[in-house]
């Protein structure tokens, strides 16, 4: 059995909507579909989810929000009569829309309510385009699929008690369409996930009923080997570990929050990435290990926005303690580290911009100064990040010399180099304006087999 | 003023304090002269300080120690005899030890009075000496010359207020030879520093009296831009700012133990490490600036003994202070760590292999275990580190590129790359049974300045 989660491009249309019909009557296996909010048509459209989320805002604030709720009805009537599906189903979404709108509620139990209705009136018009394609399917709504989450609303956790009901659906007959998105506290409140959240339902699901894969099907051909924004036309990658994929989601390479994806990796279930548009094409696999030796490097992998914060004292070394009493002030101010290279009288931290304003940058440096009394102590902006992935680093001769090499051909300076933490990846720390020379370059020597330095 | 300190192969006979008489006579400038115990003369002899200490060690035991004394004598006996002094020399030294030995005391502050009895005589040998030549010189006791130590046998430190008691020797007439490794605390204990400790007390006078020179005399041309073990006629060191000897003294570079410079360093006073036996050499000069740019690389230390201790855990940059709890988990163990990189789920400790005894090792994993509950967790040892060392390798572009070139074309695997902690160094780690060639390779990049590869 194949669980396939449908994003929100794909759910954009009746004309996406009808390729997912195709893909999901091409192969018996997709049994559990997973569906997000209707996204944008194009770029001037707005997500389902964003005009749901003013409107909840809108009557919040007891301004008038007709407006807003004809284009939302608009939007559906749309798809429903495109796709010749019964009114019935749009009187039935507009009424939920109103009823929830009226519900004596908290603000934040009330914008679950409203925001959840993108992906479940997703669901229903997928179910009841799929029965008019003359297939057994069935609309299910997340407390009957047995999705148990806590009770924090906008950012719900799945109780692992869910798995053993949600591992029954396997006995049901025909294919089970269920928004995805939010699921129920065991009081029956409905409380959605984090923002992607339809991704942690596909994963959950896939868990749940023991998937043989779960697929994702998004609007990219595949993972890229690099950022298509930074190089142009750059390789695909085939096929990726968990942890390869983890780590070039690390530094800025999303197609999608790699930590939705956990419920799915812990139990080993491999995750294809394929595009609702071109569905006959292989996608990305994501798997726990590769069966065959694929190259050293599968992708680079970057990001700007760090900082770095340099502590220096005459024998540090000495001082047992030195480091660990820096990462408690950092933890004490509620700052997470991403790296923290050390030498024999100096501390590197390496730290994003954004976890910083003014206030807590000041505070951080006067306790630095206050009780570890350093010698030299600075903050720095403008840092990026590049990390070099692949499952076969560590034992591969050479890899840390052509990345070094590419990046003195690209007259890039590297303020820093970390490898050795991670079995799988290289990280260099260049300034940020130096980013695009540095990825081209490095691109080049690992993926450009034409490549050679004159 | 100068501060002449000589070691003890200069001492350990009348042949080489000869040497020292000359190169005191030949720059009135050097007034101030601190001596180490009579060192050895070949391979097979023996220093004066361990025949003292085993001569300690044999009256504790109440094991006849007649021989061992007369061995002693006569290697005394010998020095003065043969640099035509006055017998009553050897008289005195012989009834100092006699004395030290019967005095009732514990064994810890006896073993510091014999053990002090090397330098103190050859304080005495050399001033004798020096009159002997017509000089103006006087022996003067640590006590005399303001030497105030902590009540630590064997491990003293310097108390602050000696510097101003110091200082007032300027003042004196003639030349103050010093006895090196040894001070008296407040109550007027003789306590002697740890084990090389007349570099110490030469450090200490040339801070007391603002020396515009410290002169370090020892049996070595100068420092080496490599360990001359590993590679054969390395190139010499002609400046070396404190930072880069401080570096190149991390990874087993030692031509004297850094540490003991700190006085020196702290007032910013220029260090020339030279060679009794060559003095018209120009050594090695260590200053706190260079005035003029050199290149970017001055030396390449590098060590064995290296532990890594990896935690792998999925989600680790999740878990805000999993890399705090780590460290002190090492603290309560009293394990001081070198370095420790970090990634997005992974986290690396390098640690001193000699720090873990095997309880310690199984306790620090248990304790990691039961309180981070790792994925993965490993202790390997056999590690070497590479420490690339100079002030211009923050601003020099392609630092990194030559080095790890070197290393992947001697066909070593980098396992582990520290550089963005300190500005003036670079770590490679690499299986120590790769290190020779690994070292190798590397000063021929950096040294080696015909060389070139095919």
């Amino acid at each position: 059995m194949k669980v396939a989660k449908f994003g929100g491009s794909s759910l954009a249309s009746a004309e996406q909507i009808k390729k997912v019909g195709e893909i999901i009557k091409s192969d018996p296996k997709r049994k559990f579909v997973i569906v997000s909010a209707p996204g944008k048509q194009n770029k001037e459209d707005r997500k389902m989810t964003d005009l749901l989320i003013d409107l909840a805002n809108t009557s919040f604030a007891n301004q008038p929000y007709e407006e807003l709720l004809q284009t939302i009805i608009i939007r559906f009537y749309k798809i429903i009569t495109d796709l010749g599906l019964n009114r019935q189903l749009l009187d039935d979404i507009h009424h939920s829309i109103l009823h929830n709108l009226k519900r004596e509620q908290s603000a934040a139990d009330k914008m679950d309510l409203i925001k959840s209705i993108g992906e479940d009136s997703s669901a229903k018009i997928v179910s009841d385009y799929l029965v008019s394609l003359g297939l057994e399917a069935y609309y299910v709504n997340p407390k009957e699929a047995g999705i148990l989450v806590s009770d924090e609303p906008g950012n719900a956790q799945i109780l692992p008690e869910s798995f053993e009901k949600i591992k029954t659906l396997r006995e049901r007959s025909g294919i089970l369409v269920i928004p995805g998105f939010f699921g129920y506290t065991k009081a029956g409140k409905l409380v959605t996930f984090s923002r992607g959240g339809s991704d942690i339902t596909g994963s959950i699901i896939a868990a749940g009923i023991h998937a043989e894969l779960y697929e994702n099907f998004t609007d990219v051909d595949s993972v890229y080997s690099v950022n298509p924004t930074i190089v142009e036309n750059p390789k695909e990658i085939k096929v990726l570990t968990y942890k390869e994929m983890r780590e070039l989601s690390y530094a800025g390479f999303t197609v999608f929050h790699d930590e939705a994806l956990i419920p799915a990796f812990k139990r080993g279930i491999p995750v294809a990435i394929k595009n609702t548009n071109n569905p006959h094409l292989q996608g990305t696999f994501v798997v726990s290990e590769k069966k065959e030796k694929s190259k050293a490097v599968v992708g680079i992998a970057s990001d700007t926005g760090f900082s770095t914060l340099y502590v220096g004292k005459y024998l540090m070394n000495r001082e047992i303690g030195f480091g660990r009493r820096l990462l408690q002030i950092l933890e004490d101010e509620q700052i997470s580290f991403e790296h923290a290279p050390s030498g024999i009288d100096d501390i590197s931290v390496i730290i994003r911009e954004r976890q910083f304003t003014p206030e807590k940058e000041v505070k951080v440096l006067e306790r630095i100064k206050e009780e570890l009394h350093p010698d030299s102590l600075s903050l720095q902006h403008g840092l990026a990040l590049i990390m070099i992935v692949g499952e076969g680093i560590m034992e591969t001769i050479g890899i840390a010399e052509k990345a070094a090499t590419a990046l003195a051909h690209a007259n890039v300076n590297i303020k820093m180099i970390n490898q050795g933490s991670s079995y799988v990846s290289m990280m260099f720390g260049i300034d940020a304006k130096d980013l695009n020379k540095g990825v081209n370059s490095l691109y080049k020597v690992f993926f450009d087999d034409d490549y050679e330095y004159e």
